[in-house]
Formats: structure tokens, sequence, C-alpha cells
């Protein structure tokens, strides 16, 4: 990691630059619903814009909110570079141009049955970040650099985070240009695709190529902690780290009317009681857990089930916790089996384990004195993000933090994910003073 | 019921004249092998027996087995009947032929993974005991009818103990007659293929064209009890009550990484207690339940399932205990409910109930008798049938009772359901035995 030099310089912040700036209200809400045109679907009320957004990476849609958004930011001056990943970096000059921008950036691409605001709401406050600079004539120390990271959901081709997870150097870029789209009736690799709609760039997708001094990202908070608690920020100090595992539970197929309960191997009955303790265990260690799918056979309603496998979700802030977590119901689970008959079994297949994310300090104090300043310490809280972010890729090269909004309800990956105009705008101020204030600081 | 002067003469037992029998070791099992070569299906094991057999009711190969069994049946010198639902009545004659026959019977159909013993053990044991009769020139008091009662299975036409019901008078043959196959790529009806295999009698079927003055069926247990007692005889008591239940739970979905424990409606978890609840519950009520179908959605790895289905299966041996969990579990599952979140609820949806079935006394101490007289008192147990069984038709129209056999692990509907060929000759022993102490103390 480069940036621990940078993360030491955290002690003198500087007074708030945003503060003094005109901003523009509802001008963001108004580029959400506009751009909401390209891939609009799922009418959910009666607005014209109660709508969700289908923009899948690199589709037609998507394409049409690229070149609207490089025309938007060649409009406000600035350079776009595109990398050969299809990552769009839009460099906003500085006063010292020489040194690396301060990053801004999310994703314009969308789940099948998405929203307006999920991953858009980050990419288009920047570009209000921008806007606002532009029309206060404000210029910045240090270039301001905006980036929409491409293929952030994984929807289509199946890694999610994926192009900002090459710019790091963590994935590898020819293994992603052959991976195939799994939406599509015929399938079509990533490379295909990129050039296809234009956007295979010829700069090296590379943290060394297209370097950033920090990058902050806005985002809905896909949860429903601010709104439970009357927040207007989330401070987001990192990003829990996660598990997932498939559980098989084998038992035994027998007749529910001739077998009696002593002489039982059923194999739900055991799932079912390893489900419930999944959620006791992530209880006590102040995690997160859930089973989102379940199968069991053989399906019939008079056979007791001999073959159940679930899918298990385990997430906590801490690595270590985690690993508790993890260590716990390998213990429980076999307990769960003893007790419910001699012949079950269970076997654990881990999936995949995704380490906590912790955000760079200084980022993070930048964040936190926006929103303090804007709207006091009783309006915002310290959070950490339960779902993966382009910010978890960049993160590991250069200082990162985040800030949520409220989503209502907690929806996301919904049509009916939705944040207030005035949320909208608040989280906005936050970053364009979070953002000023970084620059401030940087001694670069 | 017609039964209540008959029951009532149970006092004055006579002896055992099936002892002084001389009976043919192994031809029934042989029999029973030889039989299998219609259907046979599925090796499970090394030698030539060790397949299952499918032989789905009014199939060609149901065909086949029935034109066996009436040529067997006719060399003993039995008179045929077959009624106009494809049961098929062999009367072998008596002293006193002007009376009702006494009746013994099951069937010859299997389920589609069907094992050699279900059902065709019962017809097959019925003719081993009117061969024994032939050969020993052993005359009953009145004559004795064997009955292969058409698709007890309801594997191929979707009601199981089909034709044992038109007979007896519960179901409507009208009805049954346009009942379409659900195991043929082109439906065909019930009536169509008893005239194309040629099994639709002229007799219409009815306990009172075609009489019996009782029931009695030999059958595997279908279940582990007799084999982890180490008992060779089941003297069957009834046939237990159950109750099918489809229960629906509804949540909210939402991401497992974003929503806090406390904030969450997972149907799934809510659902789990729901199943450990119910398998509490039948064993506080000494009765079964078990969860055999369940499906969740929306199926994702990090999203809290928002709507779980299940199938539940209660049974007990007494109507008013089964009503009794039956309250139990519409009290306890929306709390389980109310603990797992503030939005949760669960629906009920009643599929069917089946009340119990209590066999006639006499019957049973027929068939008690003749355990205790053949193995003594240590090598057989009272039981309660968990699976419903044709003697449930006709215990309705005559004294019935049942005798069963152990099952190997309780295996059944299985290719490799099994009973030993000692333990296949002690059962049939006590059919005959049972048979002809019934004929005896008959005073019709």
């Amino acid at each position: 990691m480069s940036t621990e030099t940078e993360t030491k310089t955290t002690l003198r912040l500087s007074g708030n630059p945003a503060l003094s700036l005109r901003v523009e209200p509802n001008r963001l809400i108004n580029t959400i619903h506009e751009t909401a045109q390209f891939g609009a679907k799922f009418q959910w009320g009666s607005r014209s814009t109660d709508t969700g957004v289908c923009r899948l990476a690199l589709s037609d849609e998507d394409k049409k909110v690229k070149d609207w958004f490089v025309k938007e930011v060649e409009e406000l001056g600035c350079q776009v570079k595109i990398d050969d990943i299809g990552n769009i970096f839009a460099l906003y000059p500085g006063q010292d141009n020489s040194a690396k921008p301060t990053g801004m950036g999310s994703h314009l691409d969308t789940q099948p049955t998405g929203g307006r605001y999920d991953g858009i709401y980050g990419v288009l406050s920047g570009l209000e970040v921008l806007r606002t600079l532009k029309e206060n004539n404000y210029v910045p120390r240090f270039p301001i650099m905006l980036v929409n990271w491409m293929n952030e959901e994984g929807a289509r081709f199946p890694m999610s985070i994926m192009a900002s997870s090459v710019w790091a150097g963590l994935a590898s870029k020819e293994d992603i240009y052959r991976m195939e789209s799994v939406t599509d009736d015929k399938p079509v690799t990533v490379e295909h695709e990129l050039l296809r709609i234009g956007y295979k760039g010829s700069i090296p997708s590379s943290y060394e190529s297209i370097p950033l001094a920090a990058h902050f990202e806005i985002h809905i908070e896909q949860g429903p902690i601010l709104e439970n608690e009357e927040k207007k920020i989330g401070v987001v100090e990192g990003v829990q780290a996660y598990t997932w595992w498939k559980i098989h539970v084998k038992g035994k197929a027998q007749h529910t009317g001739t077998t009696p309960m002593n002489l039982r191997n059923d194999a739900l009955l055991a799932a079912s009681k390893m489900i419930v303790k999944a959620n006791e265990i992530s209880s006590k260690f102040g995690g997160l857990a859930s089973v989102g799918i379940i199968n069991s056979g053989p399906g019939v309603v008079n056979v007791i089930p001999d073959e159940v496998s679930f899918a298990l979700d385990m997430r906590h802030v801490e690595d270590s916790k985690l690993e508790e977590m993890i260590q716990e119901f390998q213990n429980e689970f076999p307990k769960a089996c003893k007790e419910s008959g001699n012949k079950l079994k269970v076997e654990f297949e881990h999936l995949h384990t995704q380490k906590a994310t912790h955000f760079d300090k200084t980022c993070i104090q930048c964040v936190e004195e926006s929103a303090l300043e804007l709207y006091g310490s009783g309006n915002y809280r310290k959070i950490t993000s339960g779902a993966g972010h382009d910010s978890c890729a960049t993160n590991t090269r250069c200082p990162t933090s985040m800030i949520f909004i409220p989503s209502k309800d907690g929806v996301s990956h919904n049509p009916e994910e939705y944040s207030t105009p005035e949320q909208v705008d608040e989280g906005f101020k936050v970053l364009l003073s979070a953002v000023l204030k970084y620059d401030q600081l940087r001694t670069e």
C-alpha cells in the first residue's frame, strides 16, 4: 500500500472551502432522472421517475450513458482517458497538474432489475462536484479525477467490482477479456463487448498508468440503518469481511408415517437447527448471517428429506471475529446433526471469503468533518458497509473512503430503490466538501 | 358399518388348524421373484433378484402380471371375477359356498421406482395360502376370496387406494374413469387403460355385488420398528390419522450485508424455527411430523428470503390428538414469526386430513393368536400402520386387519426394498393361520 505517508498527515485539517461555494439545488436529482432514460424499466409508481433501470455492463444502454457521460465531462473542460478495460477517467484540472489527481468514482451499470441510485448516484454526484467547481470558478490545488468504473455489478459478466479490480492489479485482465456474459441468450465475451461499443481504450488499466491520490465514493446505503436512526449521512469506515459456504446435510429418506421420531435422520430438521444456530452465532458475535438458498430432496410431502444443501453468508467488521464465527458454526452444525439422528452428516464447502476493508483515516476524517460542519453531530453516524464497492479495490492502491445516504426501506437492487431529492443533495454536499478538504490538506 | 354383529363374536377362538398343515418352504419368495420379471428394473445388487420393479397400474407390465395371476388361481380351482374398476377376485370354495367369503388381498401395482414386496407380498401370500390349502386338501368352512386391488399406489393415476375405495363406495367410479395418467407423455384415462388391457370387468365394483366377510392383508412394514426391535411380526391394530398442510411464510427480501439482524424479516429463519417446533410438537404428543418439501425465494446467496413455503405432514394414532397437534402448531408458528421479525406473517393452507383407521378386534385377535402360537410372545408386537393400505377401504365395509413383516432398514418405495426369505415365510404362516382361525370362528 502506497498510502501510509499520506495517511500520517491527517492532523491539520483546514477549514471547509465547500461551505462558501454556491450549489444548484435539485440539479443532481434531475441529472439522475435524465440519465435513467438509458435503460428505464419496471414502472412501480405513478410518476414518470418511478421506474427502475436495467443497464447491464457493456450493453447498448451502457454505451449510451457512457457517451453521454463523456460529452458532459468534456463540456466541463475535462480530459477524458479510457483504459483498456473500459474504465472512464475524467480529469478536471487543478493548480498543480503534475500531481496525482484526487479521485471520485462509482459505476453507471446496474443490476438487471436495478434502481436509479446504486452506483449512478456516485458518478453523477462527482459530476455535480465538477459542475459546481466550474460555476464557482473554484480551482482546486490538485486536479480531480472523476471515474466511471466498468461492471461493478457483475450481473452480465459474473464478477463484481470487475474493472476497478483490474485497475488495482487484483484481477487478470486477460482472464476477464475472455469471461462470457451470463445474461445473453448467446454469450459474448467482455473483450468482444468492449470492442463492439467502442470502450476498449488504449491505456493499460492500472493504478500505475492512471494513478489516483485518493478515491471518494458516495453511495446509497442499501440498508435500513440510516433511515431507521434518522441520520442524513453515513461516514463509512470500511467494508465488512464476509464468507460464503455451501453446507451439505445428508440424512436418510424414509416414510413420514412409518418412521418413529427417534429412528429418523431428517436432513431438513438438522438444517433448520443449523439455520437457527447461524443466526444465533451472528448475533452473539455482533456480525451478520443469513441463508439465502436452500434445496431439499427428494421433495415428497410424506418422505423425510435425505439431502439438504444451503448457502450460508456470514459477515463481520473484523476478520478475526469472522474467523471465530466460522469456527463456531463448524463446531455447532455437527452437534445439530448429532441431536437429530445418529446417521446424519454435514459437509462444509467453502465458496469465498473476502477480508474486511478498512478505509483511510484521513479520507474518513474529511468525510466526518464535512458531515459535522454541514449537519451537526446528531445527523450522521459512522457505519460499515455491508456490501462491496469499487472503493474496496481502490483502497488497496490509494487512500479511500465512502459516504452513504439513506435508502428508503433499505431497498436496493430493485426498481423501487429510492432516496429523497433532499437526501441526494445533502450527500452530494458532503462529497464536495470532503474532496475539497482533502485537496487542501494534501502535501504532495 | 355392517361389521358390528361379527365383531361381537370374538370370544371363543378355537385352536389353530394351520399348525397341522404342511407348508412348502421358499415357494412364496420364489413366486415373488418369478413375478418380478413383469417390470423388473433398477439393478442395485449383484444377484439376479437384486432389482426393483416398475409396474404402474394398468400398464402393459401390470396386464402381464394380472394375466399370470388369473391363470394361477384358475389352476387352483378358483372362480375369477373381475369388476368394472379392474379389481380381480379369486374365489376358493369352502364347505358352505352360500356364505360370504373370507377375504385376503393387496395389490400387484408398484411405484415407478418400486420394490418387489410392497403390495405384491400380500397378494402372493394369499396365493400361497390357497396353494397350501389345495395341497393339504383342506376345505375351509366358508369360501376364501383372494383379491388383487387395482391401483393402490396412485402413482400413474394420482389417487392412492383407488379401486378398493370404489369397491367400498368411498369414491365415484365415474370420476375415476375420467382421471388421467400423470406418468405418460400423452395422458390417458383410467377407463381407456382398463379397456385397452382387457380388465374392465362386467360386475359393478361394490361391496354389495362382491361382498367379503372379512379382509386380511399382509404387508411389509415400510418402516424400521420391527427390525429395530427384532420382532418377526407386527399385529396391525389400525392406521394413523394424518393431516397435510402447506405453510406460507412471508418476510422481506433484503441484503444480508446491509441489514442488521434486528431489522430483518427473514422468512427462512422463521420457517426453520417452525420446522424445529413441528418436530417438538409431534414428539410431545407421541405423534409424527415431517416437512418433506420446502421452497425459498428469491434464492440469492446474499439476499434474505422473503417467501418460504413448506409442506407439513403430521400424524397420530388418535384423531383427537392430531386435532390438538394442529391447534398447537397454529398457535406456535405465529410466535416463531413474532420472535424473528415484526413484519413476518404465516398463512396456513389445509391440503388433506385422513382420519384414523381402527381395525376389527376379531381380525386383530386372529392375527395376534397366530403370531403368539407360531413364534411366542417375544417375537411380535402390536403396531399401527403409518401408511395407508387397501385395508383402510375394506375396513369401512367388512372386518379387517393387517399383518406386517420387517422391512430392511425401513426402506420402501425403493428398488432396495427387502425382507429375508425367512421373514417372508414367517409372515405367510401368520396369514394362513389367521385366515383359518377366522374361518373357524365365523358363525355365518
